[in-house]
């Protein structure tokens, strides 16, 4: 038995972590680069783009040892650091390197999000360090630094109590707003413990949470060169519980997958694309992930138009073993599709208005073939994102 | 040897085909329902959606014998006559039962446009029989009743001169404007011909044409219920060159999908997506459709942004072969991207922003690892495509 109890603000709730975030130029007058470190090594778990272009911080990571320890995380937004090659890797030792002089590092680790093909400013992002204060704990300014087109700052934590009287905090920190897709989005995200946690149940549980989160959420169907999701964990607490840290983990992963979906550029609505009955979970899949992806679908959203002809042309153009017979197609609990009931009649149309209008809701397709099931979310498309997509580099 | 001449306007121009619009009330005013007549049975070949769910004058199609003839086509826009299942079709039968009252048919054909998941209403459409010229050859009155968001009409036609004196005419109608992905897209592609071509070869001439256009083209990724492209033949010219028809045909399919995609909703420009140097012929078309498809590459290029990241991030993400190092990147002739030069410099930048200012530019990426190529076409993403998109049915 545990409880999990939600703190106010973010990572610096957990023992023996320090942040801080300060503005060096990269934009404008808000904080751009950041950093967590840790009084003591942490172990480290990752989960990274499969964009074959893998940015160079990604690079870095990879080039240590397996199961390295570490104390030190920098990260800068608006500039990715990304198809940047041998000098774009070459950039982060050169800055870790100047680091050296300020502070104790082992293994430093390095996180980009921004524009692809620029590279880092050394210089303006070697400035940081005579700004920040290394023994801060400012999660606020961290979560601010990593932001890009972000329109709020994501991060959280808890506190778990177990029943023996332990107690160990966890806490996240997360941007991402476009370019999210079901395979990792666009989207950082570091997340510290101090619970006392085995490397194998790090590898374990972060995977776990990972595919039940961000890898089920959808923004624009891109995945990015540079997507990152990083568990550190110190020990410092001296106290764990499998089950309890699985279950605060998930929640963290889930609440902040759903900020970034609720932040997805320009949306308005948060949709739950559930579909059963399909062959298999693959199939399931297949159908959740062209529905929260589908153009036609993500504007009819966005109109609030009840157009469920558009949700089941997408799934026969799926690819999926499925049937005008067996199909049905809910929102919510208002049946909107059955074999016996295709055409809208007005008392149902004005109900699926009604649902439609809500900021969030459920399409529930039944493909009733068999018993696979997938849940992913998505968002609306609006006119606001194409403003902003068009407009992100000036 | 042969020449081939535009002609002025659309199936008029081929000898024994007749075809009409009138308004009946699907739409407020314009022309809504049509029909295309040969005076003679035709040969047919026909090329449907790979939508699992296809639109019920596909399934009655598909009830006739193998290489039927038929002498009538009817067509409406407004209602896809999509997941209406046995009613649907036998919706068309009664028309057609009616219409038999008015001319003779034999195997009469429908094909159908709009809304999906709405039966279609039988008074209504069987009240054009009264208002049709059944010997009119009124193609422009054809061409604006299968229009549904287009914003203009879609016809042309030829006339094959061959160099023994003998001459064959070949036109073509379409629409389309949204929902358009390479795999057949919403559209509806009728040609007819007067050339004496044998069914074998319009089988193997149509599929040819139909991989090199309309399988090529993208507005939103989307595959609808009711995608058609019919070529229909009488023979009356009594003439006929492999040769010569399969290059009119090419022109007739390649042009009218490029009239699609300059309409595609809410488009301002039509870009060619040139991939070269994949693993393969398989490979390269998968880039090419990832990036004819990539939201934030279709928004930058709204935005006349020359952000090559989005291009490389897409290429990298579509799973194929690739690397940094043997990566190029040109927009039309102008290097952009390459292993030696990643930055883009001012002068370049400039250059770039003018080749995208242009309505129509290539993108080539050379992927360098082999031979495979694959061009796909595509078009912007503008407010426009999300104003059009959310207000459809209302």
């Amino acid at each position: 038995m545990f409880n999990i109890f939600s703190l106010k603000g973010g990572i610096s709730n957990v023992k023996g972590f320090f942040c801080d975030g300060v503005n060096v130029g990269l934009k404008e007058s808000d904080e751009d680069v950041a950093f967590i470190r840790s009084e003591v090594l942490c172990d480290i778990s990752a989960r990274f783009t499969t964009n074959r272009f893998q940015a160079s911080p990604i690079v870095h990571f990879k080039k240590y040892p397996k199961d390295f320890k570490t104390n030190f995380l920098l990260i800068n937004s608006k500039n990715a650091n990304a198809m940047t090659g041998k000098k774009g890797v070459e950039d982060i030792d050169e800055i870790f390197n100047r680091l050296s002089n300020y502070i104790e590092i082992e293994n430093p680790i390095m996180s980009s999000t921004g524009v692809i093909g620029y590279r880092l400013d050394r210089e303006k992002i070697t400035s940081s360090f005579d700004k920040f204060d290394f023994n801060a704990k400012n999660s606020d300014r961290l979560a601010r630094a990593i932001m890009t087109t972000d329109s709020f700052k994501k991060e959280l934590s808890f506190r778990v109590e177990l029943n023996n009287g332990d107690s160990f905090n966890i806490a996240g920190v997360c941007k991402g707003a476009g370019m999210i897709n079901p395979a990792m989005a666009t989207m950082l995200c570091f997340i510290t413990t101090d619970a006392k946690i085995p490397k194998d149940d790090m590898e374990e549980l972060l995977g776990y949470a990972t595919d039940k989160s961000f890898n089920r959420i959808s923004v624009d169907g891109d995945t990015s060169t540079n997507d990152t999701i990083m568990l550190l964990s110190n020990g410092l607490s001296n106290s764990y519980n499998r089950e309890a840290f699985r279950e605060a983990l998930n929640r963290i992963t889930f609440e902040l997958a759903m900020m970034i979906l609720k932040d997805g550029e320009g949306a308005n609505k948060l949709i739950a694309f559930e579909v059963k009955g399909a062959k298999d979970n693959k199939e399931a899949q297949k159908v959740s992930r062209a529905l929260s992806n589908s153009l036609l679908v993500k504007t009819a959203l966005f109109g609030e138009d009840p157009n469920w002809g558009r949700i089941a042309s997408t799934i026969g153009a799926s690819g999926v073993e499925c049937s005008e017979e067996s199909l049905e197609i809910y929102y919510n609990n208002l049946l909107i599709y059955s074999n016996e009931q295709r055409e809208l009649d007005k008392i149902r149309e004005e109900k699926a208005y009604k649902i439609m209008k809500q900021d969030s809701f459920k399409i529930i397709c039944n493909l009733g073939v068999g018993s696979g099931e997938f849940t992913s979310y998505g968002c609306d498309l609006s006119y606001e994102y194409v403003k902003i997509n068009a407009e992100y580099r000036t």
